[in-house]
């Protein structure tokens, strides 16, 4: 039962802020392809009856650590979050590789930042990776709210989940309808 | 040269209207592992040069087609773009398998809708597929356009790719900040 309650413990006290590469760096038993296609089959009845399925778990511990890590430190320590080449599109410019993405977030323009969500969804991948959508409102400094959508990748790489990908864009449309 | 052509030329009669599953299903040179490293390596500076990725033109032929298909057909054909045992959150319900994800389209429940696209992102991934966040404005019959913002992850398989991860969500906030 050990994969099942791990992402629930996660804390401030929890691997992420140890500086350790990657998220849920103590997770005896990684997800494989075995245990994905098992998960996939289970899908429907699991969701039916509640029951949070492993990758609902994942992508929960990493979007409460990584708006937790980013409202509240100096965001450099968000780098650890990511692989090694992680990529990340940020309002359409592209940052590669942990340092660069770890430099560009904490770099942004802005004192203070809260986040607050609306909507997260996650799906698991044929590929046993973690997908996650983010839907949410940010408060930079004294500026009026704005919606903002994200897009998450996580990889479970040498027995710690990483995040692999990432995409973010504010909800401002240039063209009116 | 053909790997960087193909999907420039998909047009209204490419082989989605076949009833092929998966699209650009006649892709001489699926991605692989390799070609996804050396593409990743080339990002910044092709990215700087403004020469479109392979994985750029993937998304874009299909989100091409994807928003084609949802706004002028039946929507039915439009689970021939899905993997078999594709993944569809739709506002937060799960369809898993391509008869369902076609039946929850084909069923919405409006005549007519528009699509219009504010922004792209596409990203490779690690496992070779590409990654697509779509964000945008939608009018269905005679309502107020409404945003939205929708996630592709598409895969090679078989030598045609298909999307196997599809998350939508309408830009509708319910927590005011």
């Amino acid at each position: 039962m050990r994969r099942h309650t791990f992402v629930m413990t996660l804390g401030r006290g929890s691997p992420f802020s140890l500086g350790l590469t990657g998220f849920v760096s103590t997770l005896a038993c990684p997800l494989t392809e075995k245990v994905s296609y098992k998960l996939r089959t289970r899908f429907k009845a699991s969701h039916m009856a509640g029951e949070k399925e492993i990758w609902e778990k994942i992508g929960e511990g990493f979007v409460q650590e990584y708006y937790h890590q980013f409202d509240n430190t100096n965001r450099m320590g968000l780098g650890y979050l990511y692989s090694g080449q992680a990529c990340l599109t940020w309002e359409g410019t592209i940052f590669q590789g942990r340092e660069a993405i770890a430099g560009k977030l904490a770099s942004l323009p802005f004192k203070r930042i809260q986040h607050i969500i609306t909507e997260k969804d996650f799906q698991p991948t044929i590929d046993s990776c973690v997908l996650i959508m983010v839907f949410g409102q940010l408060q930079a400094d004294e500026e009026q709210p704005m919606a903002f959508h994200q897009v998450f990748m996580l990889k479970s790489q040498n027995g710690s989940w990483a995040c692999t990908n990432d995409v973010f864009r504010l909800g401002i449309h240039n063209i009116p309808v």
